[in-house]
């Protein structure tokens, strides 16, 4: 199967699924869309959302990193993002949902955008609105995988997979936006523990061919 | 299986599932959480995110409306929500994530209220904020719909499924927030479709046990 990915190197939902590209063995095209400069709008490859990250498997184009992710696992089982058994998925998608839908929407750079530009929100309380959002959903992710019995190395056991792609990008924002994240000690160490794999490292923003 | 539903009536992810149970044929008993009252913090039976929906399967809490659906597909695979082939299943999923975290995370009360005392937006900025993301979000979901061509009676084909399940909670929603959606030929075919189903119309927030 061909693979083009379109990504920007700092789009969290792009880093998810080159991660899972990478823990899959998955070789793509790598295309970059300069979100920043608004490359994404006028993008025929894109879809009508004009959002990242979208993959094209064989001429199909798949968008929204969450249904590229269980495309991927459903189209190239081995190695599996998720566990077996029914619960354990379940564990694994909501975990990689609390972030994707409770966090992330609240904190991309359109929203960011709506706040200053058109609520006419300041900057300093533009960022306590973002820490706001990463700090309390994280808390959340890190009492679940204290709680929840599942945790390895890993959001589930001590293999990288579906939820683990969600988290690290998250991570890797909540740092660079100057979140208070650094007690939540059960996803330092999933954070961690991943960044050590080749394939988070190697898709951190900073490696990728649009790195600026 | 024993299923127990935690929702509120007027929560749009909660109606996710109640449709999702419906469809399936599945029985559960129902418990109604005020979210307006504040009900959900304090409850044990959600988990650390303190959200709606929780379904409690067996004794397993599984929480997030699309693992729930993932997790109901998997475990009641009769009739399914999801198509068989994983193109069309990419495409289910990702109308539905076009709206579970393009739209309803922008639209949530906790986001209302935060934008609304915290920030101190007025009331008519966050009316506007409410009913821009929603109308854009809906827009996108509109213009796949009708360029996709897997779009039938109901968002894939002439089967109501998953991503039925999450397009009509969040029309009924814009309709309450008076967004212009009605232009939207394909997003209000299916809605209509829909509600003249009985897995629909009988889980509709008006006709739960919480109903207000």
């Amino acid at each position: 199967m061909k693979l083009e990915l379109y990504s920007y190197f700092r789009s969290s939902a792009s880093w998810r699924v080159r991660a899972a590209l990478a823990l899959k063995g998955l070789a793509c095209d790598y295309h970059g869309v300069h979100l920043v400069k608004g490359e994404q709008l006028a993008h025929e490859r894109l879809g009508p959302a004009h959002l990242l990250p979208a993959l094209w498997a064989d001429g199909e184009r798949v968008t929204q990193s969450l249904a590229i992710l269980e495309f991927l696992e459903e189209t190239h089982p081995e190695p599996p993002l998720l566990p077996a058994e029914p619960l354990a998925r379940a564990y694994v998608r909501s975990l990689a949902l609390d972030i994707a839908c409770e966090i992330h929407p609240l904190n991309n750079l359109r929203v960011l955008k709506y706040l200053k530009n058109t609520l006419g929100v300041a900057e300093d309380a533009k960022n306590g609105w973002y820490r706001h959002w990463v700090e309390q959903g994280l808390a959340v992710v890190n009492e679940r995988l204290l709680a929840e019995g599942r945790k390895g190395r890993f959001c589930c056991g001590d293999t990288p997979g579906y939820a683990d792609c969600v988290l690290v990008p998250q991570v890797f924002n909540a740092q660079r936006f100057e979140a208070r994240i650094e007690h939540l000690s059960a996803v330092m160490q999933v954070f961690e523990a991943c960044m050590a794999l080749p394939a988070f490292a190697d898709t951190h923003p900073s490696r990728v061919p649009d790195a600026e």
